[in-house]
């Protein structure tokens, strides 16, 4: 079966990084991802940058890079103005996000979770109109940093509104990076048992080390085969400082190839993307592929 | 069932670190780790200092250690001389190491394994008539970075010899860190047929980001409850610059605890050590955990 990798170190990567961003620096860093086989980008988000401030550039983004017919490039969305706004800016396929822990999702979004997903009610109609595939976040799906634990039944009351809604994708989120193998299994073993496991991705973070595993388990064990990803584990995590982003790009992809998936994405060229990308913005990438190929050590630029 | 962290990172991180470490430094590492929780710390190498230049100075720190009752302090040895010094050093085990992959052994020793296999016999015999525990390394287990794929009979054909000459323990290694977890299965099927799991220790190294899955799948598939690690993830790979070393020992403790493992090691103090000894040799450390807990990153000392 093969894999889907949905590359979100434009949106989710770099919203989340200390640095504030160049616009040539994104328009450059999708160029390059456009050329490494991912099938998915997610560009930007349409948020109020009032908000995200490091994403307000978002229509000039969309507008200067160059579009690979191979690739999907999306974009996230709150409401139906940020849908109008990712319509005209010409994204492929439009996310909206909410929480599976209420004080999750008031501290982020300042509404229940019910009333969050009300508000994409216009948003999926928009959608549909326009024939944009429409993803689902459901961020805290494992572990809340207020409220700790998440159990599996909230995620899955979350996700089958979110499927009644329209939503055509759910992306699980462990969003603080604290699920291990076993809590995925417990999570899959009640969502799937409603929800087609080719409509769910994970989006994995890797702050303690276990994204890697994670996706193993969720792969090895009930075939999910879709999984977003950052080149050079762009991100950071708000609630941890210091802490890496999501799991990166070009060791998820190397994992799932020797472990015999089928991944056609080429690993050195993510790596290439997420040395350029960090250089620009003054760090290194987190990824153990970058390290193995960075030139700053001495080895030859992959 | 407990899992049982062998703490390889003053040995086979620090000799593989480029920067040259004052032995103060390893000696404050070693009494840091002997804190942790770690039941077992291997401290130095009694190999000839013309080999390995960076573990000259095994003597010295093996004196000047504090040595706490709940952890056994060993060392490597390539031969009778080696094991003498070790034992007039007051070392408490004792490895020797060997590998699958015949080219490996021979220019990492300039001997064949039989013949490597043969100059351990009076070091086993020795280990013997002292009361000292011995190990046996089986480096490149999996990947040789001449051969390429190493099978699992040449693995247990090693280990089936090392165990007659009378090793107490099997330490498997993925020298260049390009098994995934299909492939320790894989090994651990043939492996385990006539090896008692209780005697096989899985020494992984993180250089592709496989390690902490493949520790999940030899513990959660196969009940391996001996990890070699280094803090911080200590350690390069000469076959690939820039690499990481060893897994991490705070990072492959989180895990295994997340999942259920029951693990008596304090990670925060693995991650403090790590801090410490990274930024008296100018680097900083590889693993998850310290960055989360790092206080150049803002987040308070562990």
């Amino acid at each position: 079966m093969t894999i889907r990798i949905v590359e979100v170190g434009p949106r989710d990567g770099l919203q989340n990084e200390a640095a504030t961003v160049p616009t040539d620096v994104k328009v450059a860093f999708v160029d390059a991802l456009s050329d490494t086989g991912v099938p998915e980008i997610e560009v930007s988000s349409f948020v109020s940058p009032k908000w995200v401030p490091q994403l307000a550039d978002a229509e000039e983004v969309f507008r200067r890079i160059r579009r690979s017919a191979a690739v999907v490039y999306s974009a996230l969305v709150p409401n139906a103005h940020g849908l109008e706004r990712a319509l005209a800016a010409g994204a492929e396929k439009a996310a909206v996000f909410t929480a599976a822990s209420e004080t999750f999702n008031r501290r982020n979004v300042n509404a229940s979770i019910a009333e969050s997903i009300e508000r994409f009610r216009p948003v999926a109609e928009g959608a549909r109109s326009a024939g944009l595939p429409l993803r689902g976040y459901v961020s805290t799906a494992f572990h809340c940093p207020y409220e700790g634990p998440i159990g599996p039944e909230a995620v899955r009351a979350v996700a089958l509104r979110l499927l009644e809604l329209g939503v055509d994708e759910l992306s699980i989120g462990d969003t603080i990076g604290k699920a291990s193998p076993p809590e995925v299994r417990r999570l899959l073993d009640v969502l799937l048992r409603d929800v087609d496991v080719g409509r769910v991705a994970l989006h994995l973070h890797d702050t303690y080390g276990m994204a890697v595993a994670n996706a193993i388990a969720a792969w090895e064990g009930y075939g999910v085969t879709t999984f977003d990803a950052s080149a050079g584990g762009l991100g950071g995590c708000p609630y941890a400082k210091g802490a890496t982003g999501n799991v990166a790009t070009e060791d998820l992809v190397f994992v799932l190839r020797a472990s015999g998936g089928d991944v056609a994405v080429d690993e050195r060229a993510v790596a290439r993307a997420a040395l350029d990308v960090t250089r620009a913005i003054g760090r290194r990438p987190a990824s153990r592929l970058a390290g193995v190929f960075s030139e700053a050590n001495g080895a030859p630029r992959p």
